[in-house]
């Protein structure tokens, strides 16, 4: 797994709802909220304007943000966002990672494995077409008829220009609109500069969605067109050192990933009662596992440091996330909001025609979903067998049986179209570290018997009369799945051959895909479709009552978000919207997270100590929007957004303007860094800083 | 800490609500359900069998139950009830805890260090002469008139009888009404039986708080008079090997330690939303930190053992209180009795004048409390600082400090009554792992930090520039407070002596106790006082509004819960009542915590495969009810109590006959046991068997 943290995304979502608050809302740019534009700040952004921002925006296709700002194809974006690609140059020889890593020249450039980015350049409403082609389809006949009709708009859009564009329909309000978004791709993708994980993740997970913070969270990569020069752009934001004032308005040009505004009340106590404190429970004890492990030698800190990284980050937000929905208020005015909606929605016959009761719909599938969702994550999702060796074994057992189906009789991430990610997966060169399995898989299997119990059918039939850890040091130590000629062999041989394989993996697999399939066949025909189909008829229920007054969910699209720069009031504290330099030496330590990087200790005299560092804004945002610049009036960039605080991760849910902040790198902490730390001249001059 | 899990006490708490549901309620002797027990059973209890029963029945004071079952005083009560004792009188030449012990003659039966049986002889209403000595007082002069006249009639009731006997003032319905109750206080109490640790706790984690169960969770004591003669006592219960039938009368005559069945709807949020989560998620990332610690060796294993087992058993007991409070239905039908209650005290005006708007108060003052509470949990209780030194040194800083100030003007813990417990735990010879302490203190220093925040003063103050681990490493490294000449040395010494030392540890624990206090005084000057007087004066407009008719709380005094056999639905699959003998055989794997006993294996063949081992009863007990007689109306033992099922565990709140179910271990298991694994044919003969 990918170093990719923080406002990446984490959550797969729906819709939306609150009356907007001043700063709510990411729009697209389309149904930019003029008015409150106009009324709030004085700002009209004229046709060119929307043009020029919506073509210096880009997006990572991998879950992130960024913008061009220079003329020769550099791209801002976060450090988190590469720090994938760093971890792939990286070697024994060159750790990156902790390095950094910066090109003296264009030649020096070094091409980011995977890496692409995505300019959107047109879209298109599509709504009036996609609603005839499913004029009176319902159940499957539905969800065939829209994925045949996507697809034909996608490839009509995409034309014969073979990989250089790329299409996709952004379904807005639940389906209350459709549009197809058209995105220049660029797949040469090259890291000219990334500061050393001490100075791009300082203060590493305690100041992790926190604020004031002191985080170089930036990086430059630059696009290079199909003849293997630098883009040569004319659309690109022009970095302002200055930054903005306390109170100016400033705009995030991003691509947030999802946000649940829609959910209903019984959809969020699901999420407070039961989502939530599951994952936070699993994950806080796996993460006390992971630090002891860490603890024991530089090695185990080494093999466990992603994971580790990427538990403590999905605790945080978890925690965020379940604090927020713990706010008594607002759950009140939520609730509030829901039943006029429904009397709205119910108070007049067209309507109960029309929408019928969405609400008991989703209230009856919770119910289903409450009763399956322990056993769905344990065995299905896989928490309870938490192993490489394991992962594998369950591609080749149920990858082997369903390529044997017709294409469409497959569970969907066996299509034909998903087949080859899922053999690049299986065929991958992972590193296997033994202990590490070991302890993973023994705890995950003592997780499976505690929560679903020692008597489950299924918990007896995976245990046998083993313990969880003797089952585990019996796959790891003498299963041969770690070769990738055994892996191939199986996955060609196909079922029969897998199914007559003693590796102890695949036996183990085949148990466990005994029940995982009949968890999955109750997902697939019971919840999902039913789940699906009635929050579409409740998104368009909520734009007939709406429209487009409220901005749409999120969908890792393009969305401009406005605010100004503002502290928030924390405990009757007053926390002050921005940080300097000065503060980055007060706050550092010798031991990490708060370690300085040396490059710091060198500059120390050589800085700026009141220049700005961080700050914070009241736009609404989300995972998705890392690396989105945060822009003023001028179409300036005054600010990288990296993270938001940790008030902001009910923003899922709900935004609450008096608290949500978004938190990025101020402009004179880049200018500084790149002129007196990293002595970066070239691009200093090409950014015009 | 000792091994006192499951039954033994688990909270502290205070009252009483819900209308009884047939088998709701832990009955005073005085005060029973007797229509109830007439018309449900056709049970009439004569005196004589209560007072047989009072007799039988005995308490151990460090917080379990337990009975006479000779007239030679055997006791009968849980392995767990014992494990303290077992351990210390193991050595590692003789491991008791793990290969049990019989003794085969009373010259063989062990004392066991500091445990105390006490039996109830009598009980007296004193209400009247309480609630004269309060008239009229309020706030500190009435906590003191109180104390002082519980004092008062305690003494007198003692008498001149010196260490025979104890008396306790019991409080009922929070003050609706004052006993007292006077105890025979038995000192000289032997360890005669204890099966292997393997055998008493079968099932360990995975099968606590569950069932089906296998689980011989008994011992025997034998308490000796003051001439060092076994005791000859008329009262006492038979074991009936038949057991009941179900569907069948059964009582528990126990102790059960605390229910909260009357807090506020505001309280119960604040357990749901806060203090359950809170130490939830704590314990989570601790286990796992122990299970990776115990993983790592043998040695590790064993030194990690009693925290991790008490870790465990406080999480499973936890999930089922939170699972309980997030029932919509029971907090739905607690919000409907709460508003019924209110109005009924709100509506009349001679009520109002009496007794005030206590929810309101306890709702404002509950607000304080959750605002505080994970600062106090973290620096005051002492999670944030979890170490054995530090525990020291905190005892050293604020007892030395108090101990200077006149009686009446110290935190309690440091009276002079509290000081000689205060002493022995601070010159008792403890055994100290340095790597243990380095794990413990370091994580709980790193809670301290992410609970509070990387820029609370305090956090800074005491980790200054260090880490979290660094500290420790410091402190463990050291600190001399490892020997109990220099901890003697430092208290004798005084405030003076404690304050010039330049011991890490004391260093520390100044830096901690400057914040501890502030939280401290907080809480003991206003929260801890306003809530206690609110409650008490919801208790009194409860008693004015129930008065007798329903239990009051458990107050770990004498009680009587009746019930029946029965099984329960469980998702809709039927739990039978029995487990059997063949249920273990089949359940046991070659791993720990499912491995047999050699005893159990080696008489295999001789054992009844049919006779019954754990059944489950409708009885409402609760945490102290461990080792509890359960009888019936003949007054024979037809099972022993040791647990409950999960689903208990919401009994902290509120009794939900449907589901709630004591465990019991069935007589018949009891019998086999000693007759055929431990051929005990001595035992069998006293035990008439």
């Amino acid at each position: 797994m990918r170093l990719m943290t923080r406002l990446c995304l984490l959550a797969s979502g729906a819709l939306m709802s609150l009356p907007s608050t001043a700063a709510e809302g990411m729009w697209t740019l389309d149904n930019l909220p003029l008015s409150t534009l106009e009324k709030t700040y004085g700002f009209k952004p004229t046709q060119a304007w929307l043009d020029k921002s919506m073509r210096s925006a880009v997006r990572l296709a991998g879950g992130c943000s960024g913008s061009f700002v220079s003329a020769q194809g550099l791209v801002l974006t976060n450090h988190h966002c590469v720090a994938g690609c760093v971890e792939d140059l990286s070697s024994q020889a060159q750790d990156l990672v902790n390095n950094g890593f910066l090109a003296k020249t264009t030649g020096e450039e070094k091409q980011c494995p995977g890496v692409e980015i995505n300019r959107l350049e047109k879209t298109e409403d599509v709504t009036a077409r996609m609603q005839k082609a499913l004029e009176g389809l319902s159940g499957k006949a539905f969800s065939d008829a829209k994925k045949a009709e996507q697809s034909r708009i996608e490839k009509e859009c995409v034309g014969e220009t073979g990989d250089q564009l790329r299409c996709d329909i952004v379904e807005l309000y639940g389906g209350g609109q459709y549009h197809v978004y058209q995105y220049a791709r660029y797949q040469d993708v090259r890291l000219v500069f990334a500061p050393e994980y001490a100075s791009g993740f300082f203060g590493g997970d305690p100041d992790n969605f926190n604020f004031p913070r002191y985080n170089l969270d930036m990086s430059l990569l630059r696009v290079y067109d199909k003849t293997g020069k630098p883009l040569a752009n004319k659309d690109w934001f022009q970095i302002n050192p200055k930054g903005a004032q306390e109170g100016q308005l400033v705009m995030t040009l991003g691509h947030p990933g999802s946000t649940q505004r829609l959910l209903t009340m019984d959809e969020l106590e699901t999420q407070r009662d039961l989502v939530l404190p599951f994952r936070l429970l699993i994950a806080a004890e796996y993460r006390g596992l992971l630090l002891q492990y860490s603890s024991e030698s530089e090695e185990h800190a080494r093999i466990a440091q992603t994971e580790l990284t990427n538990v403590e980050n999905g605790i945080k937000a978890r925690t965020g996330m379940f604090q927020a929905l713990l706010s008594k208020q607002v759950m009140q005015q939520k609730r509030e909001q829901e039943s006029a909606f429904r009397n709205w929605a119910t108070s007049d016959a067209t309507r109960v025609s029309t929408y019928g009761d969405p609400w008991k719909t989703l209230s009856d599938v919770q119910t289903k979903w409450r009763n399956l969702y322990v056993d769905y994550m344990m065995v299905e999702t896989g928490f309870g067998a938490m192993s490489q060796h394991v992962l594998w074994a369950r591609t080749l057992v149920r990858g082997t049986a369903e390529k044997e189906k017709p294409d469409n009789q497959r569970l969907r991430e066996f299509s034909d179209a998903s087949l080859p990610t899922v053999q690049a997966g299986l065929f991958a060169e992972s590193p296997l570290y033994p202990d590490f399995e070991r302890m993973k898989l023994g705890w995950s299997l003592s997780k499976l018997r505690e929560r679903l119990g020692v008597d489950n059918p299924a918990v007896k039939r995976i245990l046998g009369k083993q313990s969880p850890e003797s089952l585990a040091n019996d796959i790891v130590s003498n299963s041969k799945l770690g070769d990738i000629a055994t892996r191939k062999k199986l996955w060609e041989g196909g079922a029969t051959t897998v199914k007559a394989s003693d590796d102890p993996a695949i036996k183990l697999a085949f148990l466990i895909d005994e029940y995982a399939r009949q968890l999955r066949t109750e997902y697939d025909h019971n919840i999902e479709p039913v789940q699906k189909a009635a929050a579409n008829q409740l998104a368009k229920a909520r734009f007939a009552y709406q429209g487009t007054q409220v901005a749409p969910d999120a969908t890792f699209s393009l969305r401009l978000s406005h605010g100004v720069i503002r502290g928030w009031d924390e405990n009757g504290k007053a926390i002050k919207p921005f940080t300097d330099i000065n503060g980055l030496f007060e706050r550092a330590t010798d031991y990490a997270p708060f370690k300085l990087a040396d490059s710091w200790v060198a500059a120390q005299k050589k800085l700026d100590k009141k220049a700005r560092f961080n700050q914070v804004s009241t736009n609404d945002i989300v995972g998705g929007n890392s690396g989105s610049p945060l822009i003023n009036a001028k179409g300036e960039v005054v600010g990288l957004i990296f993270d938001g605080n940790i008030k902001s991760l009910g923003g899922t849910y709900f935004f609450d303007e008096t608290v949500n902040r978004a938190v990025s790198v101020h402009p004179a902490a880049i200018s500084e860094a790149l002129k007196r730390v990293y002595k970066a001249d070239h691009l200093v001059k090409e950014l015009k800083l």
